[in-house]
């Protein structure tokens, strides 16, 4: 789509539904080597990223993910130091992950550069802690760099696209064998797992493929406006059994105190299901 | 729109954000003395019901507005016998409570008869209830109905359009008053109350009014992909600072067993609120 046909910015998922946003104008568009990569500023929600036609945030709304994604793990945790984030080019992910003062390093492996690039420039509220001494970027396919790191973390983040191209190896039952062996003891790992609403198979695919390699697995979820259908997915899991409730309450009240989703009363609630997500995570309802 | 030009029915919310539906064919298309009514084939989600252009619901998502607007107040309650339903001309709502069996009379006051009609024509699975000899409809305005009813509902549920146009007095304290009195002791009310990430500004001022008007007054949420945002809002009020906790236990077990949303979990988990929209609700983050 071009600025001058339309002043709507609709992605149409799987031909079946969209969700779209009013544009004020493409900021920017380029094509790196693995995806098509724009930047459009909205009308009402800040600036938005979007790869390969598919929504990926708004400054206005990128809050829930990326709390989602990040604290419940973290604060699930007793002492997260060493992080692994699979993806998350434009730092949203990181920023919260600094918030957490137990953690002491992070590996961002990233794929594409152009994405940590472009929104360096143009998303600075997410991107702007990549510089952090703490963090490491990588650029890099995490599915070879996880072939060979033992040991190391204590809470990796999936922080991926879609399991279609590039994001595909990043949804196979080998990746998380490599990633569970990445985990030091009591190690935790949270994946973005796709939308309930909107393909049942995919998310119930991810959580039995998890549940074939990690000893505890657990289905969360949160309302995300610009991912289709509203509400995404995610997937928790440990190396130890370990249950994903708070392993440090004055840590995620410190948390809570500046958060815009998360507090202690949504660690917990985040994990109550509906009968038809609990249906997808193979509970019975 | 006319099925020849597009194949996409997208509503466009305040002119900032879009949602829509693939579509194979508009079914109907009337103009009743309040609205115009239409009714579209989707792709994949059934029919959709769209009232002067505002989807109302697909049939494969209507479950989760219908099971959190009637289980969550009728299961908080001890012996929900005599309801009112405001608006509800899709017959949802009214399917819903006829699963309670404390249930002996429910009266529902659309002022649009022609959705009814046109719902049982096109939405049969949702209109299907509304001969039930439980069931009074009374298609007059619902702010007019309620002066005049004193002491008679243990449930007043409120399934209104938004607050402009006809259903605006819906949404007045003066109606919020007359419904109030139209409650028995121990009397619970729940109301649709707008799109917390979209129109936090209205869904404010309507906690704001009710807790004018009641003594305790609730917010809870959950996902609803075909409103703006895909997230939605619901306001629970009672008469004698009744908290929304099951009483019930058994009963809600039963319509459990049934529920594609509903389940006790989730009857506490949707009255926890993330930060943002704890601050809607007046509550300290």
């Amino acid at each position: 789509m071009s600025p001058e046909s339309s002043q709507w910015y609709d992605e149409r998922f799987q031909n079946s539904s969209s969700i779209g946003y009013r544009i004020r104008e493409r900021l920017h568009h380029s094509q790196s080597p693995f995806q098509k990569i724009e930047i459009f500023h909205t009308a009402d929600f800040g600036n938005m990223l979007v790869l390969d036609g598919c929504i990926m945030l708004t400054e206005a709304h990128e809050f829930v993910y990326h709390e989602l994604l990040v604290h419940i793990p973290l604060l699930s945790h007793p002492n997260p130091q060493s992080i692994l984030v699979v993806g998350g080019g434009d730092g949203g992910t990181i920023r919260e992950i600094l918030l957490h003062d137990t953690v002491s390093h992070a590996d961002m492996v990233e794929i594409d550069e152009e994405v940590v690039a472009v929104s360096r420039r143009y998303l600075p509220t997410l991107a702007g802690k990549l510089d952090d001494p703490r963090v490491r970027l990588i650029f890099r396919d995490a599915v070879e760099f996880v072939k060979d790191r033992d040991n190391v973390y204590d809470v990796v983040l999936v922080d991926s696209t879609d399991p279609v191209g590039i994001g595909e190896g990043l949804f196979s039952r080998a990746f998380y064998q490599n990633v569970l062996r990445s985990l030091k003891p009591g190690g935790i790992v949270a994946v973005q797992s796709e939308s309930p609403f909107g393909v049942k198979g995919e998310v119930e695919a991810i959580v039995v493929k998890m549940k074939s390699v990690f000893p505890l697995v657990r289905l969360y979820w949160g309302p995300i406006p610009c991912y289709p259908h509203g509400t995404w997915s995610f997937v928790f899991c440990s190396k130890d059994n370990r249950e994903p409730a708070i392993a440090r309450p004055e840590a995620a009240q410190r948390i809570e105190a500046h958060a815009k989703y998360y507090n202690r009363e949504m660690h917990r609630a985040a994990f109550a299901l509906p009968n038809f997500m609990r249906r997808i995570a193979g509970q019975e309802p």
